[in-house]
């Protein structure tokens, strides 16, 4: 059966890294993928700067100065931060001075006040200080044409001000997938509504837009179908062409209800793969339809969150060039038993911290929920395993 | 000088955890914290339910079934799920039954379609499955009455799944709060505008700004404000009616332009502390105007970084009940050395990998912003130590 690697690799391959781009203002481009380079068009700081609040002078005019010798120097004018010194400073002369200031002409070190006697006209400077010693030097923090931020770095907070700091804004930046979410079977019932005998609360597509949404992308439609292969068709093809993908849940497996089969021949889409090595949630099927992927998943709902994470995840990485959509694998220290054997690559609910794992107590089947609560990763139990005992070492899928 | 702890301590006792609450539909609430308890109304499944697609019987009807001697039974109806099957099964009898279909009264157990020769008037089974097989029982993902979901819990993926499965839509959540990022300095220009001698672009406000939002909060206003103290406290005091938290970058050290001491005058906010042990950014004010918690940091880029990762983070935490804002701390390997004494707690840029962590290279000035690049920790170096090195244990603040 295939694998999932290369179930995602055969996803990757029928699409494209998104290429559309827009611009956006900087202060709401967090989360976003950036579509040009940052590089400096000038030195950082941009002139020699102050770190502090004193006089700008030439160090080997305050050699000798102590408390009991103070040296004694004209000030010949002041400068705050944002303004320029139009002059140059000579032997013997001083400027009042403040952080963030330029450092005007001639000078080659700043005294801090507290050294001096906070003199106006003329300074008694105490204490010498050494050329460039309090002194900031232009491009200390980066050079002219430094490349600061990579086409495809991920805008956070960091980003945000080093582009800030470059003076970009607006922002390009790549667009996010379209992404609609479906969900399948006549005993949905949709929440907020009134729960009917033999029907059940719709969790699997607010389990997948939820995770979307926490992940950074608001899922474009979140809807539910009835189990009708003409509707689905018919709502997938008006999807397809306005997303990237296409998510559904249900109707995967070989039952008289599992219409997902007989939706893709109505579409004339082509199929990809139907069957993946993982437990729980084999019946993955997937198509394409135009330049749209179809990934259907397991209506369990455990099942449906284990392809979403191993599979689906993996290609919107690969759509949205954002890496932190790829799961990271970790290798951990088991911590409790789990003594079933797997006979498919099984994912066990878990909880990891420090390289330490465990596998979560309550209820394992694949239509349970709530066992998911306080979880964080996903527990590999290879198929030639029965089971895993404390002490081994397996990996683990972080959430 | 004030400890950092005893600093956050100060600020949170000015405030109390947000109280105001709105309704939000469910499928738009990833990332808000739940002001309401999630308790099952209803056993999970609210009934006994078909794991898989084939008959409902009564158990000791097939017991000897087998390839060879395949046990006939009388198909008395079909149910898919979503519906129920009205009447009750009884000996020799079997109902087709379908993948989340409710199983009938009288029934134990459900044969897989597979071990069956699909029969529609009568069925032949091949492989018997003993009473409670192939049984979902009512109420095996959780019971009536179940706390599934607490009050104060952050909606992820896995919450908001939990509460459409409990038919919670919309959801009550907690107000986020309402943040003000103010950037004093008369050198600051606004990133897209023309850079003039003597300016930079203004940055600390993007970090921060770009820090809340990648951490979930949009600032409800951020902007720049000039040396001006009249002007500074009028903008103060404006946003103070709208906002819980004022965050501001500049204009706190003991110089001619570190207004911020004269804006507090003139607001009559009530100072809490000036100045607390953490290197950069010692000079952090604060005070409360109000309702309003008023943050002013360094105007040094990196400092104010530190600031706001191990000072405002904690008290966004607390007004937001959102524990993830609290930085996580860790013990951690040094890997390479940095021999600078500290005279203060130290904070360095740095990278930290399971367990092990490396001082960034770069300029580690408190001015300097292109060091911050790729780290994703602080490392702090303590008072008494002359730096840290190779094989030290520190820790680590987790960005």
């Amino acid at each position: 059966m295939l694998q999932i690697e290369d179930a995602v690799r055969c996803l990757q391959q029928q699409m494209q890294p998104i290429t559309k781009t827009q611009n956006l203002p900087l202060l709401t481009a967090a989360g976003w993928i950036l579509a040009q380079e940052g590089r400096a068009m000038a030195d950082q700081p941009p002139f020699p700067r102050s770190p502090l609040d004193g006089y700008a002078l030439r160090g080997q005019d305050t050699e000798a100065a102590s408390k009991e010798a103070p040296v004694c120097l004209q000030v010949v004018g002041r400068v705050y931060a944002g303004e320029v010194f139009p002059g140059q400073i000579k032997a013997g002369e001083a400027v009042r001075i403040m952080t963030g200031a330029p450092i005007p002409m001639g000078a080659d070190t700043v005294v801090r006040q507290e050294d001096s006697d906070y003199g106006q006209e003329q300074v008694l400077i105490y204490k010498g200080s050494r050329p460039y010693e309090n002194y900031c030097f232009q491009g200390e923090d980066y050079k002219k044409d430094s490349l600061l931020l990579q086409k495809g770095a991920k805008l956070g907070g960091c980003e945000i001000a080093l582009a800030a700091s470059l003076g970009m804004d607006p922002v390009a930046v790549y667009q996010k997938p379209k992404i609609a979410v479906i969900s399948t079977g006549d005993e949905l019932t949709k929440p907020g509504e009134k729960l009917m005998p033999g029907k059940i609360y719709d969790s699997n597509r607010y389990w997948i837009s939820g995770r979307l949404a926490e992940l950074g992308i608001l899922a474009s439609y979140s809807g539910q179908c009835k189990d009708e292969p003409e509707e689905m068709a018919e709502c997938i093809r008006r999807l397809s062409e306005q997303t990237d993908l296409i998510i559904t849940t249900g109707g995967v497996s070989v039952g008289e209800k599992d219409i997902l089969h007989e939706v893709i021949r109505r579409l004339s889409a082509r199929q990809l793969f139907w069957q993946v090595n993982v437990k729980p949630g084999a019946p993955v099927l997937a198509a394409v339809l135009d330049q749209t992927l179809l990934i259907c998943l397991s209506g369990n709902p455990f099942a449906a969150a284990v392809n979403f994470e191993l599979i689906v995840r993996p290609v919107i990485g690969y759509l949205s060039r954002d890496k932190s959509w790829i799961p990271k694998r970790k290798k951990v220290r088991l911590e409790n038993d789990y003594r079933k054997p797997a006979g498919a690559r099984r994912f066990l609910r878990g909880y990891e911290e420090d390289g330490k794992a465990w596998v979560a107590t309550g209820n394992h089947a694949a239509g349970a929920l709530s066992a998911m609560a306080g979880c964080n990763c996903l527990i590999e139990i290879l198929p030639q395993q029965a089971g895993a005992v404390k002490g081994d070492t397996v990996w683990a899928c972080l959430l």
